[in-house]
């Protein structure tokens, strides 16, 4: 049985950790930590946990870890989370990060998008990208996964085939994105207030969104070459979920049905990517770790839409698809 | 061409108000006032109204105010309120208040449930509860009304026939109602944080809201004596709209029709209250000064179902309305 | 390891109840039928289910099921489930009914509300209320539940107690529910229709819903004696939930400390039932199969809040309940 | 007074029209019809209407019409539309037709896309396309207006400005685009089934979108060459309103700001265009006929971002600005 400890579970991301955790057969969760201000009985919390689970979220004590827990759930918000990996790592722990910090791998790139120095370069070098479908066997071997974007799932899951067979123009690609609003987080804003979200839908982040470059990093990996994405999100009135437009320009002449042949075989073994035979709707992936996509060809340039659950394949979900990977666990569980 | 001066411009109120005025024809904005930090040009404090209104908003200077307005429609918050309207009645102008500083007559009953000393109590005598299908010829001569609060004006369109006529039972009244959450108004907080209200439906304020006392206020001075009334609000994932379903006994048996017909005489000539067939819906109220009705006899008690919108009918409609009456105008300018 | 069938699988409740099985450790589906033009491969009828359930829905063939499964979850509507429950429970299966069929024992009663002879008295006589909460020890041994209506479960857990303990006016009850709507079921209507339904809320089925005589007749069995619900549902729009707002006439005074002790009490022992000390939110019991109760008294009357998810624990969830009570498993199994 | 007749009044943009003209100073109505089993007194098809209009909605008798009305808003569906108009013409109104029929000049691409062959052709050549902002002159002395698609009026504002100053290569431009659900007509479907869309974003009609070739005819007449259009829509969980994010590239470099001059002088002394200075959202523009619009650049391409509401400046509003511009009235009037 694993035992699990989540870092920063007070937030979207650590209840819906705690909730897979709940179901999944092989782990247990041992520990939970926030910041003092939101700690308190796991029910205080989260009402929704009301006897489900009897933990205490309590402030962090890194030396209660050690010895307690097998791996980390690092929930932390970008920037903070820097400072505790470290600790974590030190303590015998396994990390599945779930911030920013160990996914940009130039520190340039990221002070810039980041806006502050990286202090934990060392770590940073050797952390893997917990994308499964494309670094699952780096994975096997890590103790620090750096959990992926939500935006950059969706996108890359969409775009990976055709980056590897190098069918598309590298700087031809638009990911056209709309986010459901628990992706902003749990702090409540003028904008996400629901008077003014509700019945509503906008752009945000225009032409800076942190998303980008971390696509890019993945996507020009995968191509050999550098990768230029414009990358647009946009905020949705529902709860959960990830709807990515991505349109690109083939460098040669392709037939839709090719395109859903290529993308059926490479995604064949995978338990959570589907290839559907029409438009994915966000609704059939949310609460769920899958991924479907659709791809097919408009007017000589290729459309491919893909759907996620933001908070199940785009973080929790997918950080428990990366615990069970490192744990030698069926990857699937917990997450069916 | 009334001039209408709006203080406490920069909330939901205030931009339903702006909105109502800009379509009006014999009305005029001329002055915008609202808390220094929520000030500027009015397509900045409200994009929606970009192109449409060209004010700005202002810190509040009552001293020009004189002269230059005929009323004021004064949208400040309970206990703001009564430190502003005697200024403006000074200066001369009507007042149309929104806030509940003088609807309850009682100033005991009134700094118990809004825990603050009443400071205005020479105007609140005055005052005129401005709910017209009720006190139209007291609003006519009157220069400071205190305009309903969204429940009670719901609630009491939907029971004042039957207190009227004396066909219930005046301690067996339930008022349980649903609001949309531009009730709440425009400051975020983490219960109507999109991701926490959306697909989502509460009880809030049980057992104390403050629209109780005002209810019970109006609905003992129609009966004629005192008028006990559980009121129940929720919130609802909307944004405008108050359902209020209505449970009464009544004295003696009578027919859903009778009371159907009732309805129908006693709100005959009101240009803004329907007595409709079957149960009404918010959405067809909503964004109106209208209220639907319908009424019925279920398993001997009287059931009453009422809609407005909270926004409209239940706040910047109804100034409006009151406002047309004061000044003599067609009572539904501005609010076909 | 229990081998299950879903008859009427291509609705909302067949849905739920696929998933729910897909996750629960003991139990399997084998067999899925629905109406012939609503067959075909799960991931065609449901995309949600794509790559995580490999069976067909087939044409009802009773013969087929004979041996293959122990268990069948019949999802059937009203009037037709009766004509395919006595099938099944001659091919040798437990069934857990979702239908009204067996909930009425009153053929008069049954006749008068769902307009239909009653076909199977036989089985009707024999057949279990599947509320565990009350009716856990017949359950047990019960080869035929009538799994209650979601609105009677959601009424039934906020006014046992008070039953129970006779505190109540048993003509005093009155149940004002909201319903999200997947509760109206998969086909279209005008009603229903998003532009319709979204931003809207409305009563419906004033005086004459079908869980009306359901709960009476629980609670009358409950209580020894007859007991008289107005019972008024509302739609919402929302996906899930329900939220039950409970006013009873207490025999005499009580105080809200007290009521929320016994409640605490009276359910100590339940894994789904939690007793909150502030009202419940529908959606901190979505997509659970938890009752969130919060119990009070105001202005001398009691009111009781109920949340459940009306898919889960009014529908499949509590079916699967029923069936790990039958099957001796753990009650919790696929439900935590 | 211009008298207003509504052919086809008992769906979303009849009801909108008649919202806009009860509002109207110079214009009444004075004629509704539809067909005959949505025929009645308005209040009982649309019981938001209650108390607002007191005419019936009638089977059309163009006997009736002549003499009667001034101005036809013809909301009757694609290829239907056809039908009706030359009656209408012929019996001395004007014609404001919302349907497609009208709209593209070459009925080689109508027939392809609408599956049908055209009708009317005489009046398909002199009929002019109602988008005042480009169309202005002509609309002056029209008695045929082919009033926009919603989609081609939001895209096409977007664009007009790039287009006109041929600063963008034609066949670059993509049009990604999330519409509210009232642009789904008012017909129950199992997509947008409540309890389907509510919390769902999903794209439809790839690559076949009809509102296609209407966008590539306009925005070829204005850059006076063939101009290629990739248009791809979304539907979204809310009511009103489409936001388009247009993707193109520039023929040479430039600035944001640039762009943003250029649009704002473009659009200049236009009545309902708006150039924002961030990103539009589409409930800033819900209820009403302006059109949002920010134009920047990222990354090298071009990205407009424009809000409109569907039924207003995408239908209703629209039609009635035509109107007003018709018959030499303030353009902006019932539209405020």
């Amino acid at each position: 049985m694993i035992r699990v400890a989540i870092i920063g579970a007070s937030g979207y991301t650590g209840a819906e950790s705690i909730e897979i955790i709940l179901r999944h057969n092989e782990a247990k969760l041992v520990y939970l930590s926030a910041l003092p201000e939101e700690c308190g009985a796991v029910e205080e919390v989260f009402p929704r946990l009301a006897g489900r689970c009897n933990l205490q979220i309590e402030p962090l004590d890194i030396d209660k870890l050690s010895g307690l827990a097998d791996v980390a759930l690092c929930c932390l918000p970008h920037k903070v989370s820097m400072g505790f990996v470290p600790k974590l790592l030190k303590a015998g722990l396994k990390v599945v990060d779930f911030s920013a910090d160990y996914r940009i791998k130039s520190t340039e790139v990221y002070e810039k998008f980041y806006q502050v120095k990286h202090t934990d370069t060392a770590n940073l070098k050797r952390a893997v990208y917990g994308l499964p479908e494309l670094f699952r066997e780096h994975i096997k071997d890590a103790d620090l996964i750096a959990n992926p974007g939500c935006f950059p799932t969706g996108a890359l899951l969409a775009i990976i085939p055709l980056l590897k067979e190098g069918l598309v123009e590298t700087n031809s690609i638009i990911v056209n994105a709309v986010t459901g609003i628990s992706g902003a987080g749990k702090n409540p804003s003028s904008k996400f207030h629901f008077p003014n979200m509700n019945e509503n839908i906008f752009a945000y982040s225009i032409g800076t969104h942190r998303h980008m470059p971390e696509m890019e990093q993945i996507a020009s990996e995968i191509a050999g070459s550098d990768v230029n994405i414009l990358f647009q999100p946009h905020a949705g009135p529902f709860d959960r979920g990830i709807l990515s437009t991505v349109y690109c320009q083939p460098k040669k002449k392709v037939a839709g049905e090719q395109l859903s042949k290529l993308y059926k075989d490479f995604y064949a073994g995978e338990p959570f990517v589907q290839i559907s035979n029409d438009a994915p709707a966000v609704k059939d992936v949310a609460g769920t770790n899958y991924c479907h996509i659709f791809v097919t060809c408009v007017k000589g340039k290729i459309v491919v839409f893909s759907a996620i659950d933001n908070l199940v394949k785009g973080a929790s979900g997918q950080a428990i698809q990366n615990m069970n990977i490192i744990f030698g666990l069926e990857e699937t569980l917990g997450l069916k």
